[in-house]
């Protein structure tokens, strides 16, 4: 693993890292914002991911996490949204192939060589980051923007015994339904199948389920608002008695400035429910 | 006045404009904070001055600005830092011409045409600003990064009847005896020459003075710590007797990363003193 960048932030460190990761099988790219309070004792850890066409750096730079990552001492990861490389397939749209991973595990070509994100975030990534750094990695929380949204809902609840905390900015919720998801699980995951339905928000409020609370912030001008389809997620929550608040926030798009707005209602809600267990 | 994007951020609007600039005889493009406040009233002005090789783009986006500007009710005015285009002369390097103004009015070839950032900044653009924003002009403060702290300070102690508060980031303090500095101010005004002195932070401490106070932050590892002249300016504060705390920064660098780390601290600054005459 070797140290890209480092800068001092908000009292803590923000770093960039670059591996080689045997899930994707190529380089791969992530940062870390690592609070004061990490000097003293093992930290809860807050997964970050990105949206469509991000890499690390779009949160890292935009999001002003840290401000409140400091505040409540937690460190936040923000990986790369796919496979990178020009031995890594790619599409020209910005919506498939580098940059839109989709976070799951592609079982078709071109894709499957690299595209791995599932396993990614969920598995290599945890295991360098609870190995390396000073993380309380019994305690996790999730949140991402966008496809990153859709990611941090659909990994969290495949796995409620991991991640304690959930959050998302505007996520694509329904993608089994809409264009934004159509295109990718099919080729990502082939036609239509049994495998998408783990990887949409909307049913698996139903299938799955989430035994905590979770937030869910979502602009009321969002350019994308058919493509997340959030009613659907509103529906799907409320039939499924899931303990959700959605808000609609009056004037807000899809940006980063609107994370940036609501940042610290997120870093407070993931701060309550991580540091319950803290010492 | 075309108004390029607008985004809602932390209940006001962030907003970029472009205009076509009598004094530098192009288009010029500037980025507006507007916080809720303004809907009730006009409110007071902060002026944010940017470094080399930027945009109105860098501080509007990294610099974390919008939420202490939406919470005292400040408007925040992003300028570019040169004229742009290509009938505007460039060099090659990052630290002359386009992204390079040095918030000075060039009088040599081949600046002179297009480089007066200097009355772009203090005439031409606060009364853009005075006639088209709900903004109380009779109220501003200035800040600024590196060349844009260079810019904030020096153009404050010319007009300290306009702008009642001051503060800098890692300014550029002593142009007329540093690498940043000489070069920029033999480009645009010619082999050194009295019409330089009253750009340069050091000299104005003793020569023009200030009435008020001023904050001055500064990185302990900030890489080009040679080339700003910290040292000078407290030693020049110090014969002088300004009233400047002037804060080293343990670990911090020059990046965005600092100036986000301390920028509640600058917005509170300057809200204190400009909200003294406040309804």
């Amino acid at each position: 693993m070797e140290k890209v960048a480092t800068n001092r932030s908000f009292g803590g460190q923000q770093s960039v890292y670059r591996h080689l990761s045997e899930v994707t099988n190529c380089a791969m790219t992530f940062a870390v914002y690592t609070p004061p309070q990490a000097v003293h004792r093992p930290v809860p850890v807050l997964w970050y991911l990105s949206g469509l066409t991000c890499t690390h750096e779009n949160a890292m730079v935009k999001a002003g996490a840290q401000a409140y990552a400091a505040k409540h001492g937690l460190m936040v990861i923000f990986p790369d949204t796919s496979p990178r490389g020009a031995e890594v397939a790619d599409d020209d749209a910005y919506d498939l192939g580098q940059g839109a991973g989709f976070y799951v595990d592609a079982t078709q070509a071109p894709w499957q060589p690299h595209f791995q994100m599932y396993s990614y975030i969920t598995k290599e990534l945890p295991a360098l980051i609870a190995a390396h750094f000073p993380a309380d990695i019994s305690r996790q929380g999730i949140t991402g923007h966008s496809m990153g949204g859709h990611g941090a809902l659909t990994i969290a609840m495949n796995h409620p015994e991991t991640y304690t905390s959930i959050s998302a900015f505007a996520p694509i919720a329904n993608p089994t339904g809409t264009a934004w998801g159509r295109k990718q699980l099919r080729a990502y995951l082939g036609d239509e199948n049994t495998s998408w339905a783990r990887h949409d928000a909307c049913l698996l409020m139903d299938s799955a389920g989430w035994p905590r609370d979770m937030l869910i912030d979502q602009g009321s001008d969002d350019e994308f608002l058919d493509l997340l389809a959030t009613p659907a997620l509103t529906a799907a929550v409320q039939a499924a008695g899931i303990d959700a608040t959605i808000r609609l926030q009056a004037g807000y798009d899809h940006s980063y400035f609107f994370v940036a707005s609501f940042i610290a209602d997120h870093l407070q809600w993931h701060a309550d429910r991580l540091h319950v267990t803290a010492s």
